[in-house]
């Protein structure tokens, strides 16, 4: 029997465990990526690990979400990731020089080889043929110190792309039109694995574009083939030896198979408050916009920005829309203001901000309050923008472009016809904006700032373990719900103590609250509890306020991980009906903890109702002995 | 006798009073301008004056500071203001347009036109020969509303220049030697008029470096002749036809006459903390730079832009530093997105941020605790620029430039020959940012954001009047310390409650408490109380918090008259000394106040010390008739 790509990348790379369906293997990493929200962390963890220098073949730390700069701390923030990274082999990514998920994958991705990093969009990399995954900053950090990664042995998804998209049809559409059909939780513990005629079709950046926001399916990561195209695009970046081709057998097999033909698709938008809430853009002709932001991780190429630049040529901005571009990294701003495309969406009106994540992550550009918000981003929950009230929609960089010249919500083929951009030759390399790591990191001083505070470390599990339900939410609470992302809280993700006076306050403004005063307690979430985001510090901070466990239907793959990690018990119901049952302040008794760790099943008892419940821990021996001994640190150090 | 150029514009625009030195006039006003963190609370208070279109000539409505959007209150007030000023008659010019002064300077201000801004550095308008001055929201408010403007007949200091720059020296270079020479202080009252054989050596955008900080000096503003100079910029913006020669006649007189000659000039520094601690940039040599920025409304033109461009080319920007550009105006960015020096400066490693205040004001780009920044902005306030910890050093955009390639202040004369840039024959016009006033304003809804609470209005004056000192502060404290003004609060300045909370805090942040418990009370200043912005808030904010009167050993104009326009006294010491008796807490009475300040002589009472001193009152019989009624607009409504 043949193998498909994701095996491939697997067994290649598995060190530890057997490669079957749901139980947990142990990869080689090759290469990490961080981003300052998640890096500072991920560097406090890897310097508690005592590594000198990282053991992958390339770690880089990149700066793109606080960039703002509105106190101190992101200076102090850059410097201390400057530093931390000159002295241990980690290359450093300077502010201005791009969003981390594009300049890796212009200048250090390779094909078929394993990245993990501190951010869920690092799937973006399978657009060149990487198995790229999402992980904990702490993973991250294992991961720098040479140890393996773990994930379940994934599902593989075949996405089967036929036929050939239709002018002002794109590639953010072939991802949307997934996220109409599988939802948000479709792709939990899963890989998607593009194939078919219509790959060869799609660029690099649009592959990229499809693996980003794979991210919102909830899949372990997606990936290309790493074909002619590919090997196009790494010439163009003056990397050509850097091109392996990557192709599945003839007879591989795939554990579900979903068809997509591209000429039948037509342009989509996600209406808020979710990626998966997708409709066409006829539908919503007309709708008044008040704000476009084209840029973020997901459509701020070399090829989108020229293709924005085509329709706003010659044409000014609508009177009562900000148009806000962002393009995805120094070499595409570089390249748009030498050929000339950057003068002409000047010309037009568009403000140019610079290349991070912004809009995205609510890093500025909020738009007013209930103003309809066009964006090019992936991810639109309610107040990520940092407007609660405003209504985000997703599209590609043609709907945006369209709409934001005409004021309303605008069907691109109304536009005339598409614009004609191809893949450049050469791309204009330039990499100067990235700092390499000291020959010798014992001469480098580590610089740190005051906002920098210790992280909490779990302990080990008690026996019995009892507290109060603190808050009980729905379905699908993202880590924006559980540690919000704003531009106020950004700057202090170095600051557990601070941070956690926000925890879960966009669900109950009371719950930190509630925390300190019963000294922790628990959590009860519904489906895909800790969707979105890779945040570790949506696990870090329930510990500093004493969480012991959360009861859950079920858990989004990263969360969970974190959770893990740092110690917090994830717990599904046997039965999801139980979860009706339980109330906010409900006191719970989890008894012979250890045990029910060993065994996965657990009878907790709720005293206030006099009931009790079957739940499951559904975790690896690893996960089972990190979670007893206190989290990954204490359990890295006992060895 | 002749005239010269101010009393030329004055004696044109004069409504009321005469012009002898010293004594209030009123003048009629052509333009008005307002930018965003002034402007909400400006048009606040046009709309309580019931008027239903604007009288000027011409009033521009500017955002150029709240453009960071962290949250939905800044695009809340561009609403706001957006469809205020369209349905009054005034322009809009939108987010990304740029800067107020240098959009103002390249497309509206008009030679011997008079100009109030509310924004300190107003006095931009100077360089093409406007009498540009710095005003109050409320002054401009009143303005628009066809009302007359009033200030002190000032003195006019004739400032001669001769010789010519050397090459790495700079307009900047002029305003610093003016600011070490005559201090902080040295301009209070006082015009600066540009005359001698240098003026023509001096394009618009350099003459108007100087005038803009001319604002630093204290003085009411700057202005050069309008020369042959000033015809080729109007023409190189299509506006020749707004061209006015204006020159002073031969046997004009002046009340001080300050000589400069060029050719002895070299380029120089502000050190932290005021802009008058100026030394040579050799007496810096190897100082260890972690931050530069280039742009604000003093050094963010064309020539500016075009020079750093030249510098930075081929090069690029240390390791350790973060060199950040904001162009000054859409022209100015649009020019080099099509010429090719954007991509130079992004080439070098240069981060480009939007064209607006940004940096000056603490709106981000705020360095690292105790960092060194070069700055080519015109205040280096302490904690201005959001580190408190932090050493601002004011530079030409030539020595910024240098510096960020060499990492340490460099000496630019070390860099070789100065970069030649001409100004251009045509500039690239295209006003499609600045949005029209309705035809028929009736039709236009004015949309205000929650954030939009209504502004405290103060009461007439009681005959006795009493309270504690709050707070007993040093000389030329700014109206940074009275009302912060970084990237936190700035957003809500039309939200004078929130704002309460943080007045006089770099000071004492027990400053607001005290108030609140004692019901307001008095503020005790040293010398230049109040210098700085113009900020209205500085009295606004005070006057929620019920205080009565300053007492200080002088006051910064704009400042003041803002207080008198509040209802507030601002009480001189007739001998500085008796500064030194009071303390805070101190019990102070003051009795007959009503004929004191008819007389202008105030004995006042020091109950807690048993002693009491004697203080004036220096305003006209318009400001007395305001501070007894309760500030301008009682005074007016009563009319």
């Amino acid at each position: 029997m043949g193998s498909n790509i994701v095996e491939k990348i697997l067994k290649e790379h598995l060190v530890i465990g057997e490669m079957n369906r749901g139980s947990e293997i142990g990869i080689r990493i090759d290469q990490t990526l961080t981003q300052d929200s998640t890096g500072t962390m991920a560097y406090l963890q890897f310097e508690a690990l005592g590594v000198d220098k990282v053991k992958t073949k390339k770690s880089v730390a990149y700066i793109d979400h606080n960039m703002l700069q509105t106190g101190p701390e992101n200076a102090d923030d850059h410097k201390y990731i400057q530093t931390v990274a000159k002295k241990h082999g980690i290359y450093f990514s300077k502010p201005g020089n791009g969003i981390c998920h594009q300049v890796h994958l212009e200048r250090v991705g390779v094909p078929g080889q394993t990245l993990v990093g501190s951010d869920s969009h690092t799937p973006t990399g399978g657009g060149i043929g990487m198995l790229a995954i999402g992980a904990g900053g702490l993973d991250v950090a294992v991961a720098m110190g040479g140890g393996e990664y773990y994930i379940k042995c994934p599902e593989v998804v075949k996405v089967n792309l036929t036929g050939r998209l239709n002018p002002w049809v794109t590639a953010k559409d072939i991802i949307l039109e997934l996220l109409r059909r599988l939802s948000v939780k479709g792709g939990v513990n899963k890989v998607f694995e593009y194939a078919g005629e219509g790959v060869k079709t799609l660029s690099v950046p649009e592959r990229a574009t499809i693996t980003n926001m794979g991210a919102e399916l909830g899949a372990t990561t997606s990936i290309f083939p790493s074909d002619e195209v590919t090997r196009a695009f790494l010439k163009a970046q003056n990397r050509e030896e850097n091109f392996v081709e990557l192709k599945a057998d003839e007879d591989a097999e795939y554990d579900q198979i979903v068809e997509i033909n591209l000429s039948e698709l037509e342009p989509l938008v996600a209406c808020p408050h979710s990626p998966d809430n997708v409709v066409k853009v006829s539908e919503l002709k007309g709708v008044k916009v008040d704000q476009v932001t084209i840029g973020s991780c997901t459509n701020s190429s070399y090829v989108d920005m020229m293709k924005v630049a085509g329709i706003l040529e010659g044409h000014t901005v609508h009177e009562d829309v900000s148009l806000v571009i962002g393009p995805g990294s120094k070499q595409v701003l570089n390249m748009i203001a030498e050929n000339g495309a950057l003068s002409k969406m000047i010309a037009s009106g568009a403000r140019i901000i610079e290349s991070g994540c912004g809009p995205c992550i609510g890093m500025g550009q909020s738009p007013a309050n209930n103003a309809v918000s066009l964006r090019t981003i992936n991810r639109n929950f309610e107040g990520r923008c940092g407007t609660v009230s405003a209504g985000v929609y997703l599209v590609s960089p043609e709907i945006a472009a369209v709409s934001a010249l005409k004021g309303y919500i605008t069907d691109p083929r109304e536009f005339g016809k598409g614009v004609e951009v191809k893949m450049p030759e050469k791309f204009l390399i330039n990499d100067n904006l990235i700092a390499k790591p000291a020959e010798n990191g014992e001469d480098v001083e580590v610089v740190r700032g005051p906002n920098i505070k210790p992280f909490p470390k779990a302990e080990e599990l008690k026996d019995t373990v009892m507290g109060k339900v603190l808050i009980k939410v729905e379905d699908n609470i993202t880590t924006d719900h559980i540690m919000p992302s704003n531009a106020k809280l950004l700057p202090f993700r170095s600051n557990i103590p601070y941070l956690s006076e926000y925890c879960l306050t966009p669900c109950n403004p009371e719950f930190p609250k509630r925390a300190n005063e019963n000294d922790g307690g628990f959590i009860l979430g519904g489906e895909n509890y800790g969707q979105g985001s890779s945040r570790e510090h949506a696990a870090l901070v329930p510990l500093y306020l004493g969480i012991k466990a959360v009861f859950a239907k079920s858990f989004a793959r990263i969360h969970m991980a974190n959770l893990i990690n740092n110690g917090i018990m994830p717990l599904v119901f046997e039965n999801s009906n139980d979860y009706d049952d339980i109330d906010e302040f409900d006191d719970i008794v989890i008894n012979d903890a250890i045990s029910s760790i060993e065994t996965g099943k657990f009878v907790i008892e709720n005293k206030t109702k006099e009931k009790s419940y079957s739940m499951k821990l559904e975790v690896s021996e690893r996960q089972k002995d990190m979670i007893i001994k206190g989290g990954l640190i204490n359990s890295i150090k006992n060895k």
